[in-house]
Parts: structure tokens; C-alpha cells; sequence
């Protein structure tokens, strides 16, 4: 599949990685705004609890949509690639003004739905304007090239992490998620120091981008984002790194963003959210 | 960088990438037809040395293609990410009818060019109609997902290949090179269990594909090319497979083409080069 294009004249939806363990009880604040986006009182819509292996998780996050107040909300389970070839089950998600996909393991999310009709129609909405949300796993899969796995630690090392395809709503980004709780910011180096053209956004739980189709994000959330700019780069040594050395990597630029704060991928320019 | 676009109603210009060790001088099938497609007497060439670490690679390509009859040939080397910003190489790409990547390393490519205004031209000269080819490195680079590198044998195995960022030509292929005479059929179905929504494409040496606008691709050379296709892929364990492990894949179909080959990216319809 290619990826989706935008109808000329239209607007994408909103792309949404959450960083993992967002609040869904006492201030679900991203999972209220992600329905407020989705038409709040007149939202539909769609979870995909593919990445979890537990039998609950469509259901929990049905139960927590509906109490945020959307008007209905239908899980795609997808535990097959048959399933995602299933065509009621197709039809179920076109009628969704927006989706969410659950945590659990991203290469689940690859496995299964990579290549199939559901992830077309999942990529078919958001270029139509339907917003897209992913916790954890799903906020992994969101983008083009996904990290599949890789190691702790804050320094880049050849080899720490394994990338994947992923959905490919947008390559402008890759996501990382628990970033500060897990200490994934040399994993998110190295993913860049391959080739330093997308922006590393690394998302601490219960904290979310909100990108929009003016590729401008927001924060939200109560930790912080970790937004990782190669752009003005000089050098990186991972051609000629071996497994496990250090990468060298000259010229990264990096903001750690607060709820509120703004990093535009057109201009790569970030301001604070706080207002002095 | 996003995507390429296409403008409405334009058409890119083709993607070709060569197994390696192409024949330059007895048989140089290949070449001559890339620069016949580049416009043969009127084809101005830019070839880009990059992956190589030899000083004389782009000077060698510049005499293969003037013997081939191209009206013009320039280098461009790009030895660093400075370069690559480089004013006055950007207009000269930008006068090229083709443009030729040589072989070598392909983290070179990715590391030196990824981000850069030189690959952002090289993208639009792609999207604007202009041929791309590359040999070995220079073929794996073309691609949204590139193979870094990785381990020989038929067997799929859970990491045995490093996927990273290419140039992002098309999503639609992954390339692998040197493909049977270095045993490489399971580093690419490894790279596609990961997701299997794109078709992998192993080249033999002195093999390529001419890929057009409209998704069909033609073989040409003196060996064959292996067309993975995961599209029927009924399931792919790389979602629970641990390092160094077997990674079960069911379903996938394979073609072997041989020159005058056709594969459409589209229909997934393979048909045979030889006239009955």
C-alpha cells in the first residue's frame, strides 16, 4: 500500500501518540480532549485492542469513552489477519469520527494488521480527517518507521534498537513512549543517527502530542515531551559504528515540552505553554 | 520531510534499482537502458558517489555513462552533511535528466544525505519525473524501509536484519542485493514479517528492476529477481519470536522473473518475460 493521500483540499485528522499509563479515572485530561476532538457529545468511536493480549481491554476503554461522554463506542478486536480482511467489520469502522488504539506490543499491532484492509481503512479515516490515538504500543505503530524493541539507557549504541514499518500516518516523526520511566532517549538517538530526518518525539506516560494537519503538535499531559531534532545534525557515525559502540552523533537539538508547549516540524521551532 | 508529492496529473519518473555488479563494458544492458530512459543522446546524468569510500567511484561512472552516449555526466560526492547543503550542487541536480546512486555503503547514504536538501532534491526530482537509479547500497537506499544490514541464510530469524530510514522513494518495496550470491532470502522475509504490507524485491547481481509511475515493474539484467509477496500472509510469529529464534511466516507467495519479467505492485499479478 502507498501511503494515503489527502484529498486536494482536505485536512487530515489529528495524529495522537500517548505515552502509556495516561489517567483514564481522576483527570483523564487526553483521553477528554481526544473525544472533544472526536465530537464530544456526538463522538463515535472506534478502539482497536489488537496490541493487548488481554481479553478486557476493548471493553475497558469502551466503559471509559462512554463515561467521557461520547456517543458510542464500538471495539474492533482483529486477533487474526482474516479478521482484518472481515468486511462488517470494515464497514464498522467507517462510520467512527475517531479511533484509538490500545498499548500492549506494537509488533502485535504490525504483525497483524500490516498489509490488510483494516489498516488501509485506519489510514483512509485519518487522511479523511478523522483523528487517530495510540497509547503506548498503539502510539509506536502510529507513524511510518515504528521502534519495535531495544535497550535502556541515554546513550546511543549501534544496534540498541530494531525499527519497523509502521501504519504510516505521517514519517516526520518517530515515537517513543515511557520515555523518562524507562530511559529510552539512546534508543530514540539511535533510531535517528540512521538517517536524521524525522523528529524524535519520546513521551513520557500519561502524556500526549496532539499533531495536527499543519504538522504543528501540542502538548498534553502531566509529564513532559522529549522532541529530538536532527535537523541541523552534522555527523553521525552510524555507518561505521559496530554492535554495541557508542554512535557519535554531532548537533542534535533538543526541547523538553510541558503540557501546552509547541513544536512546529515545518519551521522546527518550539515555545513554551506556560504563559509568563 | 514528508513524501514526495506527485503533482496532479504528473507522473514520477521511474525507480530502478540493480543488484550490484551491474556489467559496465561487455553487456551493460542495465546502464544503456537506464540512460536511454534518461533521454539516450540528450540524458544529462548525476551520479552520486556518496555510499562509496573510493575517491575515483563517481569519476568511474562519469566515463560508463559518457561511453553510453549521455549527452552530459557530473559527480556529485557529498562527502559530508555540509555538502549536502551545498548551494551551488543543489542547481546542478536539478539541471539532471537521471540521477545514479553507486554502490558501497548504504548508512552512508542514510547518514550523509537523510534530511538534507540534496535528498529532498533528490526526492523531487524523482516526484517531478525524473529516473533514479541505484546499485547495491545505492538500490537499498531508494526505498521508504531500507535494509541496513543483517545475517545470511534462507531461514527468517528475529533479528537478524537492521531495517532504518531510506530515501523514501516509494513505501511500496523493500530491496534486498547481491540476493542469491549472498543468500539473502531471510533477511528479507525477516524484514517483512515485521509488517508485511510491502513486497520485497531480491535482485541478483547485474539484475534490476525498472519500476514505472504506474506500479508495474519490468526485470532486466542477466540474473533473476525474487518477488516476496506477504499480501495473502495468513500470520507472522515476529510478534512473539525471540533473538536468534525461527520466525513462522504462512502464505507468502513467491516469483522468480527472469529478464522481461513483470510484476504490478497494484494487482500483485506476476507474468513471465519469455515468449512462448
Amino acid at each position: 500500500m502507498s501511503p494515503s493521500r489527502v484529498d486536494e483540499g482536505g485536512r487530515r485528522g489529528a495524529i495522537v501518540p500517548i505515552g502509556g499509563a495516561e489517567d483514564q479515572i481522576k483527570d483523564p485530561e487526553i483521553l477528554k480532549r481526544f473525544v472533544d476532538l472526536c465530537g464530544g457529545r456526538r463522538a463515535r468511536i472506534a478502539v482497536v485492542p489488537t496490541a493487548s493480549e488481554r481479553d478486557d481491554t476493548g471493553r475497558r476503554y469502551e466503559r471509559i469513552f462512554k463515561d467521557l461522554g461520547a456517543r458510542s463506542v464500538q471495539s474492533f478486536e482483529f486477533t487474526s489477519r482474516a479478521d482484518a480482511e472481515d468486511e462488517e467489520a470494515l464497514e464498522g469502522l467507517k462510520e467512527a469520527s475517531g479511533i484509538f488504539l490500545s498499548g500492549g506490543n506494537q509488533l502485535r499491532l504490525s504483525t497483524l494488521l500490516g498489509g490488510t484492509r483494516a489498516a488501509k481503512a485506519l489510514r483512509r479515516a485519518n487522511a479523511s480527517g478523522v483523528p487517530v490515538a495510540g497509547t503506548s504500543a498503539g502510539a509506536a505503530f502510529l507513524p511510518e518507521h515504528m521502534i519495535a524493541f531495544g535497550d535502556e539507557g541515554a546513550t546511543p549504541r549501534a544496534g540498541m534498537v530494531t525499527l519497523a514499518p509502521g501504519l504510516g500516518l505521517t514519517n516526520r516523526v518517530i515515537v517513543d513512549q515511557h520515555f523518562r520511566q524507562r530511559d529510552r532517549l539512546g534508543r530514540l538517538l539511535t533510531a535517528l543517527a540512521y538517517n536524521p530526518f524525522a523528529v524524535g518525539l519520546g513521551l513520557d506516560e500519561d502524556t500526549s502530542v496532539f499533531l495536527g494537519a499543519d504538522n504543528v503538535l501540542e502538548v498534553a499531559g502531566s509529564g513532559a515531551v522529549t522532541v529530538v531534532d536532527p535537523g541541523e545534525v552534522e555527523r553521525s557515525s552510524m555507518d561505521v559504528a559496530k554492535p554495541g559502540e557508542p554512535v557519535t552523533i554531532l548537533g542534535v537539538r533538543l526541547h523538553v515540552l510541558g503540557t501546552g508547549g509547541v513544536f512546529d516540524l515545518e519551521t522546527r521551532r518550539a515555545r513554551s505553554g506556560v504563559v509568563a
